[in-house]
């Protein structure tokens, strides 16, 4: 049985997406994602499910068409440089664009982890390991080409740019100018590659 | 006039902040906080004040536990390169005591910033930044005693180091192993402390 929808889902699941963001899971209401998303309660729950279900499919979204843009700039980089840069510059981006609610919802629903269940949490889990992952992968590109030492090693080298995309997050969070974090990608990149060229 | 308090306020604060610690501050309800207080609410208003009183007494309890643990180890560190595993290194042991709830209540509470007040926002603001000055001012004692160059710039070099002890809380508390995170203390060191010798 079709049910005739006077709503598009993509448009009031960004909303959901965008309040999650800003406050977080259990900050979220359900009478405020009634309000953003300009449904009664059982449209959205015919529709998205219960207030997990709604979280879940906000965070694939967000993986879908914010996340992606960082797995995009480490994957298609001309150099493991460039890959550097892009990313950690997409940190300072995601956060001062104005259209944004600020910070990052995955990297706030980590550190919210207990308000999840298991499942959320290995979605998380996984998102954060792919952007990682993909990170190892162009570095070990970087390493066929020359632009780095074939000795050194490429997951303790993904795991300090993932740490810094975690921290620059928190940092924009917490009253650190745009300017200070500009300066960082510049300067870490540069201890990165520097590093790791020998 | 003098009220006869049955509880000891230190431990019963103690329980409040490791609840907000655990679950941050929306995901904590009143109800929850009078069961690990073991008070009744008039007692919690009469001692503490309100939830957002309660949590800003919670937040300054941490900072003087937890967090001048980490200012003393770099302040009180032989060499920048030690002030600089002694504080990574002590990210690890934060997350990773088994007597903690996991994570770091500040750094849960930044990117909880959305749920907090002003007064909150700038406590939780100051905390971080507080950490990032001893780091600088640590910095500026190495170039005196020429560890490292005179020339280089001490807050560039503090802010990668708050930005791998923010991340760092993050990715320990999404999936990502002690020993990972123990090599990356080690390899982020070193790749820092060569960077800024010359």
């Amino acid at each position: 049985m079709a049910r005739n929808k006077d709503f598009d889902e993509d448009t009031v699941l960004e909303s959901a997406m965008r309040l999650f963001w800003q406050k977080g899971y259990s900050a979220t209401s359900m009478k405020e994602l009634e309000q953003v998303m300009q449904l009664k309660p059982t449209s959205i729950y015919n529709a998205f499910g219960n207030k997990r279900n709604l979280f879940q499919k906000a965070l694939k979204m967000y993986m879908n068409t914010i996340m992606v843009g960082f797995l995009d700039s480490v994957n298609h980089a001309e150099s493991l440089q460039d890959a550097l840069s892009d990313v950690l510059d997409g940190v300072v981006r995601l956060h001062f664009n104005k259209a944004h609610p600020g910070g990052c919802l995955i990297m706030l629903s980590i550190q919210e982890s207990e308000q999840h269940d298991v499942q959320t949490k290995t979605i998380l889990d996984s998102a954060i390991h792919q952007l990682r992952d993909a990170m190892i992968k162009r570095f070990r590109l970087a390493q066929q080409t020359g632009e780095i030492s074939a000795s050194r090693d490429s997951k303790v080298f993904a795991n300090h740019v993932t740490a810094l995309i975690a921290g620059m997050i928190t940092m924009a969070r917490s009253g650190f100018t745009r300017n200070e974090l500009k300066k960082l990608v510049q300067s870490s990149g540069d201890c990165l590659i520097q590093q790791y060229r020998h």
